[in-house]
């Protein structure tokens, strides 16, 4: 194991990058699907079967892990690396996304944003320095700054304050920073909303202030998968290209391909785990909901061919089965075949871009699940 | 693979005996213990984990499966085994203690139980030969026949009515069994409350009608411990040496290594998995309830020389924060624990009766339970 960070480009094609970050905890390669595990958990699956889908990364998050069992804790214990099992490199948040969405009474001064804890109502102080020090404390190999994140639709003076305000607390994490072991790596988050000149004055600012990498944040809020994948193109483009750029909280397959078109080499979404809990499959010819009475008689696996056992060995009547009567093996087992299929779709776009064919693997790739679904898939 | 149903002997000590049951699906020793999958899952558990605990046969229920998916569907699919994909010996039971312990509106009569579907309310009759016709559906290597199980404490009435009543359903079980295919089992079940006259009376006239197997029926249902564990020394004692005895729903660990020191080779009981999702760990050191504030920064494995690799991998303090976070996780893992922990003590049991130093084994297990519990155990 190297004890530093670094990022290294192993091919193109077009806008679509392949390539490999190496950190203390071993190697990942890009484009990288992170699982989440928010609470030092990827739900219902443990943490050798997350391995065996093919992730080389997690994500976990700090405001979470901060409230219970406390990041103290955790770096008692051996950092979250021991705690969680998961000896591989680890992505955290900084908990601004989380402040914002889930916790109660919150008030964003320039000093950072205090909020009461969902758990147990305590008052918490979250500073850019604090966000920091919670991801050294943790140990995660790539920490992100901490950033406010606004909601679309907003009034651009609005989105414009947000993204000025996490520019400074930029500057502020990575001095913090600096009290992190060798060999970790703080990414900048560009924020901008959906205006593309504020990105791209957020964007640079960022790469004056110079970070390891660059997340492309507050996307996946509320906008159109169109303004979307404008605003990550347009960011992308502004970036240095020898650095990893992350675009967080997506998404759906269809996000994750067009994303990667435009130059993003990292992702992380709750969907493959949520959608599997919920009875939603990810498969090659498209979403499945195995709650669907039609799959009730359904003696077929699947996907007979995926390189996921759960979605080889068990029928579509037994999954069916598995969610009507409420047994929790459905949901693990779902979320399974989601986290399979997320690592192999990564997997296929590294070689399609290495090869110099990733737009006929990403056409390929979606062209299948639309003729498929008439037969064999559901419509969400 | 065999086509025929046996049991051999290979082992006793005092009234504990060690065996082999033969099955179309290959083999079970006992004393075993039958982790219960009571919708076509064991709750929370992939079937191979079940498997690697060292479990030889599982239990299914019949009331539950006949509502939900229903017999007919899983005949049609290919039967338990491959539905639930687990090639391995399975056990069903009748129905009739789900039937009296959950169904809204049951009525007994002499033709069998009428009661509402807990699901969706429809009206279902279960006779001795609809139990005995879904069980040949579910295509379960032993099925148990259709029996009345009365709560105790009851009037000497009362339960005496019930056991007549089982005696005659029992003599139609075995009628409409005939249809089964070869290979196949049918146990008969002694009922009788706890009084030995009548546990005497329905045993020798079980063995009269001649079942393949006997179970011990109506106990774990509020009596004392000692007051279930003298019904079974003399309800083992009345029946064949040749056939097993199979003491239903029962028990602690402390209960079955006394239930075999009195001549019991199976079992089956919903503790170890619904202890396990509710926190607390089977180990040989006794009851451990991770959700106790002291494991909360305790870096300790559960069990750092147990044969499951949840009891060695994971800090106590990570499952007290997996439980106290509410993620799934946690339960699975605990099953686990417990899962093993249960066939250990089987495979312990079935090693120490054909060493001749059963007696030895009972009290050493039970004496480490009391020794260490005051260090690392938790009351329950």
């Amino acid at each position: 194991m190297s004890d530093s960070f670094s990022f290294r480009l192993t091919g193109t094609h077009g806008a679509a990058r392949a390539g490999e970050i190496a950190t203390a905890h071993g190697i990942v390669r890009t484009p990288a699907f992170m699982p989440v595990g928010t609470q030092a958990s990827v739900k219902g699956v443990h943490p050798d079967e997350v391995r065996a889908s093919g992730a080389g990364i997690l994500l976990g998050n700090t405001y979470h892990l901060m409230l219970r069992p406390t990041a103290e804790r955790i770096a008692a214990l051996g950092g979250l690396h021991a705690f969680m099992r998961w000896p591989y490199p680890i992505l955290t948040d900084s908990g601004g996304y989380q402040v914002m969405s889930l916790a109660p009474l919150r008030k964003i001064t320039e000093a950072g944003v205090t909020f009461r804890s969902h758990i147990d109502g305590a008052n918490v102080e979250l500073t850019p320095e604090r966000a920091i020090n919670v991801q050294i404390l943790l140990g995660s190999d790539i920490a992100m700054q901490l950033d406010e994140c606004v909601r679309l639709p907003a009034e651009r003076t609005e989105v414009e304050r947000a993204m000025k305000l996490s520019l400074r607390w930029a500057e502020r994490c990575k001095r913090a920073f600096e009290a992190a072991a060798p060999g970790r790596a703080l990414f900048g988050i560009v924020q901008g909303g959906d205006d593309l000149k504020l990105r791209k004055e957020s964007a640079r600012a960022l790469v004056d202030i110079d970070f390891l990498g660059y997340a492309i944040g507050g996307l996946a809020v509320g906008e159109t998968q169109t303004v979307m994948l404008e605003v990550v193109a347009e960011t992308a483009a502004a970036l240095p290209a020898a650095r990893p750029r992350y675009l967080m909280g997506v998404g759906t397959p269809a996000d994750l391909l067009e994303a990667i078109t435009r130059g993003v080499d990292m992702f992380d979404c709750v969907l493959p785990t949520r959608n599997g809990r919920h009875g939603l499959a990810f498969t090659r010819f498209g979403p499945i909901n195995v709650k669907n009475a039609r799959h009730a008689d359904d003696a077929r696996p699947l996907d007979e061919e995926s390189r996921c056992p759960a979605a080889r060995d068990f029928s579509r009547a037994y999954l069916h089965h598995l969610f009507r009567s409420g047994e929790a093996l459905g949901g693990t087992l779902l979320s399974l075949v989601n986290l399979y299929y997320y690592q192999d779709l990564m997997a296929g776009a590294r070689a399609a871009i290495t090869a110099g064919n990733y737009s006929d693997y990403a056409a390929l790739t979606k062209g299948q699940w639309s003729v498929r679904r008439d037969i064999d898939g559901d419509e969400e």
